[in-house]
């Protein structure tokens, strides 16, 4: 664990799974920044948290509220999570402002209106398109992909493990150490290129919740063999 | 459950894959076919199952033996287990056999020697290729690509669920029938596209296995929630 905690932005944090991220690291005492398109929307988002925290009688968060630009500037790790309409155009505006920091992309490549079926872009997944675009001075580590909001929201039921995917090991570590502080077990799972498998999985547990009227997640087996 | 079981032949069924599969289903009272290229290697596993069927003191499980072509011609559903260098080929020595019949794709395309890495082909996974090469006529279920031969082969610490895909529901059902033969849960997960998730969870555990020395295996979570 580190002594000094690194100050976390979220980039498009006003959804579900990014207040939800946004929620937990908070309580687990992070700073957070959350970061919009729209300051706006941003300042909405952040004012939330810090209600439900003091609501919750937590002690000092500080929650930030910034642009993605400034969000990114401030941070020392981000995570993204935006739909995957918005990837692209979301790590070119911020590209310059993440040199030399490590991206947690969270993106999960959905192609609507089938999100249940499995539909990988031709780079392979969305970590793999993150990870070329904002070149080698970022660390991209694709984690959280399978987590459904609504768990991250309440806190309940979270029994999902996080398969963390990156090319550089000392960076999967410190996004480990974000997933533990979640509440949940992360896992090194690869280089970036398998970012492909947690990703397209998501598609599955989709179907998996219609079929069986269920939030579905899946965790490792056969650890202590 | 079926009242009549199925006569299920085992293609490229020699490998520690397949003579895993075929002494589950054996012992669970299924007629199995070893095929294999080689009438004589068949022979071998065949016989072999046969001496293991004997030693537990099961009762009169049938297991023959033949080369593949005529092992998909005999059976009511075939699986496949063979590398994927011999998938394609050895699915058009039987396209014609097949033709009415499920298949069952157990192949993970992996691309040696970097086997912890995902890398799959274009067509998006061995399983689409399967349904695309065999036509409409045959209905491809991909299932058992996340479970190590280890555990099929001991019966022990099988603490792994099967992702069952492909496009006919009816076939997935009837395949799902054959994984719970085996003492394992199988779960609907969509359509034969979905079969990429799968697949590429195999490179992931496979890096798990090296990173954690384990032989991991997923389950999936949430399902009475």
């Amino acid at each position: 664990m580190s002594e000094i905690k690194p100050v976390v932005a979220i980039l498009g944090g006003t959804g579900g799974l990014g207040t939800g991220l946004a929620r937990r690291w908070a309580e687990a005492g992070y700073q957070i920044i959350i970061g919009s398109r729209s300051q706006e929307k941003a300042e909405e988002a952040a004012a939330d948290l810090r209600a439900l925290m003091q609501e919750r009688g937590a002690g000092q968060v500080q929650v930030l509220a910034m642009d993605n630009i400034a969000a990114a500037n401030a941070a020392d790790i981000a995570a993204l999570t935006v739909p995957f309409a918005h990837h692209a155009s979301t790590l070119l505006s911020v590209k310059e402002a993440l040199q030399g920091k490590i991206l947690i992309d969270v993106t999960v490549p959905l192609v609507p209106p089938k999100v249940a079926r499995v539909q990988l872009p031709a780079e392979g997944s969305a970590g793999q398109i993150a990870q070329n675009l904002l070149g080698e001075g970022v660390n991209v580590v694709s984690a959280f992909q399978n987590v459904a909001a609504v768990h991250l929201q309440d806190g309940q039921g979270m029994e999902c493990d996080v398969l963390v995917c990156g090319d550089n090991k000392e960076a999967r570590a410190a996004v480990i150490e974000l997933v533990e502080a979640v509440g949940l077990r992360g896992f090194h799972a690869g280089s970036i290129a398998n970012a492909a498998a947690v990703e397209a999985m998501t598609s599955l547990l989709i179907f998996i919740n219609k079929q069986y009227k269920c939030h579905a997640g899946i965790k490792l087996t056969g650890l202590d063999r």
